[in-house]
């Protein structure tokens, strides 16, 4: 650094004035319900007295998670209202909007239209382009103009716990194409985009929610296979970028990229020449509560070069610690109306791209999703699924053992999902396997299943099994090639779905003799199970199955 | 009956005009969220084409579940706009709207304060006007002008698998008191109440959702137990009587109380007096639809005394049976003209109760529950819990062993569930035992549960436990003295509680020696179970065990 004489300094706006373009950097977590009582994760969603005074103080951000569709449109309208200026209001929709709040469009995760960019390239980019148009505009429509997305990790790495079928690509090319074509639809539609996880956090194994991961790659590794989406999302004029927490020792061996003046300022915006907006993952991850203090991580956040700071774990402490910073010039004002511009121009270029009549009206949320969005869903299903066998499931009685990782937090599997009811229909009973249930398992390597803990019968095996943040292993610690193995041994095999991860239907497929109903679907909602289980003959179930209520 | 000579018979309206006025005395349901994609049952869940169709074609009544108060309010509202004329929208809200629509108060179940109206009947009373004040409050502020409550059936049967803890008491006097009490409350806040179900369905142990239940009661014994609090409901103006789908042959040997003429007017009509509305409970339940065609069914409950058909299996269908039973003079069109008449009637007198502004503002949603509501809530809460016993758990690491019916539906397990987070904060690691996982059980009566199946370590019992309609036997077929006997003997029973049913808890409570933390609460949401764990020492976790988020 340059050392500053003071009378080249700009002074400093009052204390009053600088505390609120202070606050303006910050995106704060708020839950997609209106009531407190209703927060998921009290811990982290800052309740509603506390966030109307941060935003009354000049907060610019907010983050919001739960709720349904109509909550959310409630709820954005709220919070501007709380606001005297406009307002960043943003979600890790990165899966449509209905992966998070419930009415509007779930769709299959980004990677199913990865792999479909191998064999059909146009038409994987005409997806991923449709995906982003119908993502951008049903969040739009319900008040957000911030799209956490696209995930611009390459998933190079199957074990990654964290990034997996969330990533567009598992090569650079197929990465790079989608993802730029999903910022174009998405961004035509008035909502500002944001590539993650920069410098890329595809080939990790540990979860940033628990740990600090570390990468050796060097500028040379990371221009052949991690930089290439962020440059395409980019040049397809993408709003904003978020910082990884992952540590790159060749580029910096002190601090994670978050936190990191070589990866932020000289990677990103030197050598790549970004002038859009940066924004931090979540501060309050483990990666960085673990060693930095809410005020100093905010601090060093922009100092290393970020705009934004995303979700600090204490909002005040970020504030008063970036006052702090301008005040004794240890940030300069520069670097702080620069921010500024940056986000006001953001905001405004994804405002100016929406129609007059931003947000949808209220009575028209039960028709948020469109015919063209229900067939978007549809199509990306079908693409999706590989199948291979085609006949009955042996009578029944049999046992339909769904294996998921958490039985309480099930958005996939409501009352009447096909998974649930179409099995049933054919005699064959439900057994949950939760990690958190008794044992399945009994401890012996080439029999691993207990089948005395099961009902009898022939067994449906349908694995739920995907890369989910803070969730661990995604399944790879469980036997189940062992399982299937013991299963044939036994005749007692009669079917197979994996749902979500594809490296474990890879592991499992090779295995399954031609007559064995199996099928993959990198989606895991109730429209994939539909369509999934209708292709290996389940078809819709007799109504009588489903015949219970509240 | 009176053979009618023809000259005699008011001459019949015109053919749509008898549709429409026939199709007024119907109810039919709809989900509480607005898109179709969201329905929890769409085979019993109208889709909005359909609710709007039969809105239009003159349709009364609509009974609401699912979806958050924010959707409720909303819903509710656009349901009037599909309607022409003022419209019964009700729903199942007997334990708070909460219950049903989160975001609203949910309060324990009445039968806790029926336990209370023992020793303090004073304390007893004030609380149910608060709890009906509370409820019907909300609800009319949600948009609801029904509430189908109270349960005025003397849980007087511990078997019983659909009443149990929904009845407001053991004995006639205190569901006599208590009813009339939540009566008062909750119409004087502008809704109409519902007192059910007619005459008494307290006595029974089979579930008439899944069968037609029958019972030897003639009428003496009904007059000493049975009918008293809906004759109190009645004295207090309750609007609405709900009837039974269980048959009493000393009145009616051939049919079921809702479609039996001597019953419903007979006895309800004549004897009791009762001049408001009768509505069926809901006609698609098994035990009508496995004897009964829609279209019979509703003329059949018409011809016994409705004035209201609820849930008819085929909306179109009953429509036509009773527009064909009118055309033909099976049923006349004075009792049509009875029940049209007591209908606007019953709306009239909930409407002209309700403050002017009648519905929440959108913005105020998220302030629903007020301070005295959420006062209201925590005191029934602590009034209602009982425990013995206070002392630390043994030192960790433990098995925090929780047992429910549906993990999959579980609305009083949130990610952050006090039942959940504390005993993990005491290093208690969670088992769900789940009716539909793996086999707990071990097979030997005298040690049933299979603790090799189970992490090592004392068992924390947390026992979820309650009669819920579909849901079958309530736990009691399990063998929970048992276990404790065993876990007794292993010195490994760290504690207990029972949330939900009282007769577990007073089956267990005996077995405990004195120094095991061991506690009821007959309410089962997160607010109980903190109030409950607080009492057995185990005080809110540090917050960083609940650290995962999506």
């Amino acid at each position: 650094m340059t050392t500053v004489l003071p009378q080249d300094l700009e002074p400093l706006p009052p204390a009053a004035e600088l505390r609120r373009q202070v606050a303006r950097l910050l995106v704060i977590r708020g839950s997609g319900h209106l009531s407190d009582g209703q927060r998921r994760y009290p811990l982290w969603e800052l309740e509603n007295s506390t966030l109307k005074r941060l935003l009354a103080e000049g907060v610019g951000g907010v983050i919001l998670l739960g709720g349904s569709a109509a909550e959310l449109r409630l709820r954005s309208e709220q919070l501007r209202n709380w606001s005297e200026q406009p307002l960043l209001i943003c979600a890790d929709v990165e899966e449509g909007v209905g992966q998070r709040f419930e009415g509007a469009s779930w769709l299959v995760p980004p990677l199913a239209v990865g792999r479909l960019h191998r064999s059909d390239p146009e038409g994987a980019l005409s997806l991923a382009r449709r995906y982003g148009h119908c993502t951008g505009r049903q969040a739009r429509l319900l008040g957000l103009n911030g799209v956490l997305a696209p995930v611009c990790d390459v998933n190079n790495n199957p074990d990654n716990p964290v990034i997996n079928v969330r990533a567009w690509g598992e090569t650079a090319a197929t990465a790079s194409a989608l993802a730029a074509a999903f910022v174009e639809g998405a961004q035509a539609e008035g909502v500002l985009c944001c590539a993650k996880h920069f410098p890329g956090h595809g080939d990790t194994s540990d979860d940033s929610h628990l740990e600090l991961p570390r990468l050796p790659h060097g500028r040379e590794r990371l221009e052949a296979i991690e930089l290439p989406p962020f440059r395409a999302a980019m040049a397809a004029g993408c709003a904003a970028v978020m910082t990884a927490h992952l540590q790159l020792d060749a580029l910096d061996p002190l601090r994670p990229a978050t936190l990191s003046r070589p990866v932020l300022t000289g990677l990103l915006r030197h050598e790549l020449g970004f002038t859009g907006l940066v924004i931090t993952d979540a501060l309050v991850m483990e990666a960085i509560t673990s060693r930095w203090g809410a005020a100093e991580a905010a601090v060093l956040a922009f100092e290393a070069g970020s705009d934004l700071i995303l979700m600090p774990a204490d909002a005040d402490a970020a504030i008063e610690g970036l006052v702090e910073a301008f005040s004794t010039r240890r940030l300069s004002l520069e670097q702080l109306n620069q921010s500024l511009r940056r986000r006001e121009q953001a905001l405004a270029a994804a405002g100016s791209r929406a129609p007059a009549a931003s947000m949808a009206p209220l009575e028209g949320l039960g028709e948020l999703e469109t015919p063209q969005d229900q067939a978007l869903a549809r199509e990306l299903v079908e693409m999706s699924l590989n199948t291979r066998g085609h006949q009955d499931l042996p009578p029944g009685p049999g046992v339909n053992l769904i294996r998921l990782d958490n039985s309480l937090a099930c958005p996939f599997l409501p009352a009447m999902a096909p998974a649930l009811l179409r099995p049933a229909a054919a005699d064959y009973r439900c057994c949950l396997l939760d990690a958190r249930g008794p044992s399945p398992w009994s401890g012996d390597a080439e029999a691993p299943l207990a089948l005395d803990r099961l009902p009898d019968g022939p067994l449906f095996l349908q694995l739920f099994v995907r890369g989910n943040p803070f969730r661990g292993s995604a399944g790879a610690d469980e036997p189940w090639p062992a399982v299937i193995r013991q299963l044939l041994r036994l005749g007692r095999l009669a079917g197979l779905t994996v749902l979500g991860s594809p490296y474990l239907w890879e592991a499992l497929e090779p295995q399954l003799p031609s007559g064995i109903p199996a099928g993959y679907s990198p989606a895991q909602m109730p429209l994939a199970q539909a369509a999934l289980l209708t292709r290996l003959g389940l078809a819709a179930g007799s109504p009588a199955e489903g015949g219970f209520t509240d």
